[in-house]
């Protein structure tokens, strides 16, 4: 096998990185592309205690294991397998659950900060990112939070004011400076999803 | 022969247009693919004095025949040759030359305000939009107006400030709107460029 491909792919909260990810994944085959949420590197907390826990910046770098990222990611694309951790939202910390995970010839990564980190971003082939008008990311993740987790809208736009939209400015959209392409979202990406799944077949070695 | 494929690449002045376009021709050759600047569409002047006709504001899109562009885009598209203008920037009209173009699979009109007419767009399956900081931007127009024009540094400034920098704003920002993809030029484009190359090579039915 030669060695994997490896696809950074960041953005804003709700910018749609998780539609363009399953996208290139419904297109591009299950068999050869593992998709690897950077949510689940969140820091193990199990030490803290929950009152500690809920105050955790999601938003911001230094709540991810990017450390044990980058051991997995080198791991993979050395076409070894990995035990991925899974993270626990409810209970702000890993959980004990683990994913055991085989590499395969193309690697996603996805995650608001997954271009922050320069050694993890020396290991990628390939940086995009999602971009989406802003006030149009804070209504869809306020139609999510409201119907997912029945969260107030007072509640939302405190968080959004307070951590979410500094975050966003201060340590996500600077990386976009790292992205090989921006995909816009705000139409329609199935031009830049194309392009995308048809390099990942022309890797593969497929007759495209 | 299948219908031919239209990409329109828009981007600001110096943003690094004819770079990525001229990489996409070096790379996908020469024998399936047109390269149209819209540069060469400006409206003819002929019938105005000299001294109007250096008023033209070249960043505006009124200053453009999108009429022609368009009628001469669905010939190429049906498979059918074009008799091409040659703008002469030198007396700011269009010149007697004409350039014979036949038509080939992929055709790529590359310009600032390429993205600005809507049925111009209508007409396109893939659109690019280059982008670079507004003062690397700036650096590179001078840069290139001191040493190939000959102009003073003073000139530059006042047209700059005058009239591209907001035509910019208003005319040619906008058009990232209708942007499938946004290649930023800050860093390197080489990614980028080999995505839509390997798309072209793909319509192309090359084995890539």
């Amino acid at each position: 096998m030669k060695n994997p491909l490896l696809i950074l792919v960041a953005g804003g909260s709700a910018s749609g990185k998780s539609t363009v990810v399953q996208e290139i994944l419904d297109r591009a085959g299950f068999d050869d592309v593992i998709i690897i949420k950077h949510d689940d590197y969140y820091l193990d907390q199990s030490n803290l205690p929950l009152e500690v826990r809920y105050l955790t910046n999601y938003d911001h770098p230094s709540s991810l294991d990017n450390q044990l990222l980058y051991n997995h990611l080198k791991m993979l694309l050395e076409g070894k397998s990995i035990d991925k951790p899974v993270y626990d939202f409810v209970n702000h910390t890993r959980s004990n659950e683990i994913e055991h995970i085989n590499s395969k010839p193309i690697i996603i990564v996805e995650g608001i900060l997954i271009l922050e980190n320069e050694k993890i971003r020396d290991l990628s082939n390939m940086n995009l990112f999602v971009e989406l008008d802003d006030d149009t990311r804070f209504i869809r993740r306020m139609l999510r939070d409201m119907k997912e987790r029945g969260r107030t809208l007072e509640n939302i736009i405190s968080q959004y004011e307070k951590t979410v939209k500094p975050m966003y400015h201060k340590h996500i959209k600077p990386t976009k400076r790292y992205a090989d392409v921006i995909i816009p979202n705000d139409r329609k990406h199935e031009i830049a999803v194309d392009l995308i799944v048809t390099k990942i077949k022309q890797i593969l070695g497929e007759k495209i």
